[in-house]
């Protein structure tokens, strides 16, 4: 049960893009997609969390998670209790249904101000699957993808940590989602006016959101001879 | 229809929180949410785009978009061909039915990185809206909607720009969300780690994500005897 991430349907994973399907062919602003396999993998990589989007009682729910990602396989975690997690378990009439999701990914790189209030705008890079999300069941793919999840916050960091034990493993669900119907898309750049606006008195351009970040906080009970790992020094 | 933002079902706009129904109270982590009329206020305003979830063909689908907020109501905007807003408008047999949605705003304020693999995690703030958006159709509600979209990515913004055409207007969009069944979502502080993992030579802390701007980039073509506005020294 799906436990070779990179088996796709509608794209080789060996291949540079992703198969536009009618529910990844943007209505609006279509210059601006991309199914490129490496933009949409730096996108996912780049950020925290992402939004999982889902179905219940046929209303949407959309909820921040964190992620990991292996190849052609997304991961989220969650308590065996949380609601997408039992859904997508399936009762037991009705064993491992999955559960319908869109799991969107979104980086604000900037504000854009143009003359005209009708071209504000951001600058953007996002990136949305629509797939079904499974339970992992294997152990082995746990492990892995638990340290997936760990490696995501901070490349590097999962080796640098206890392992989940038994206890924990058990009370950890995880869900799997393979990349197969993926859209990045993004905006750059400066305001695009009106040729007629260009001359108005308003200030116009791009104000580039921050990245990184600050000094490092240390725990209160951080025993004083534990130094900083390189992996935090290169974050 | 709905052109008095403020108006609300199952909380007073005047009393100080929401009241808490089924979907908003959460299964996990109950003592993480808020149901703070000002806690939501201050989190929704912060952000720059929120995660729209609504649901077509039996499906999920969630988009990021910009927003603003008046009062008690959201609105976003798209084209009037968008998906999301051709959903809400109906058919001619069926005027104003309006797109059950689930509007979800996210903060990634650190990493949280413990001893324990399990125990990382990520400081956050969060607040999630569920309802029914409908179409703005009054011409002063759809200006007053626009401006606040402006307003939202710079405040301020809206009265330094050119305002809205009526062709502008005309191929624009907007949908009001108001603020009933909403909850807020938090963690702060450092890493729980269990008792008998303290002694553990892992580094464990916050690692504290950045907030804010870089320097402004003016458009190429921007004339030079226009100065930085001071709402834009301000922000």
């Amino acid at each position: 049960m799906q436990t070779t991430p990179g088996t796709t349907d509608s794209a080789s994973p060996d291949s540079a893009a992703y198969a536009p399907t009618d529910r990844t062919i943007p209505t609006r602003s279509a210059d601006r997609a991309s199914y490129d396999r490496a933009t949409v993998h730096a996108i996912l990589d780049e950020a925290y969390v992402c939004h999982l989007g889902f179905v219940r009682d046929g209303a949407p729910v959309v909820l921040p998670t964190l992620y990991g990602r292996v190849g052609e396989r997304l991961y989220v975690h969650g308590s065996t209790g949380s609601r997408p997690l039992r859904m997508a378990r399936g009762t037991s009439e009705e064993r491992d249904p999955g559960l319908e999701v869109c799991l969107t990914v979104t980086h604000v790189d900037g504000l854009v101000l143009a003359r005209s209030a009708f071209h504000h705008s951001i600058n953007y890079r996002s990136v949305v699957i629509h797939g079904t999300a499974h339970q992992v069941t294997d152990p082995e793919e746990k492990r892995l993808a638990l340290d997936a999840l760990v490696d995501h916050v901070v490349p590097g960091r999962s080796a640098d940590s206890r392992p989940a034990d038994t206890k924990e493993l058990a009370a950890t669900a995880v869900l799997s989602l393979d990349l197969n119907e993926v859209s990045a898309k993004a905006r750059t750049g400066g305001p695009n006016d009106d040729p007629e606006d260009m001359g108005l008195p308003h200030w116009a351009g791009v104000v580039p959101l921050r990245k990184g970040h600050e000094a490092l906080i240390p725990s209160e009970d951080l025993a004083p001879d534990i130094k900083v790992p390189d992996y935090l020094l290169e974050l």
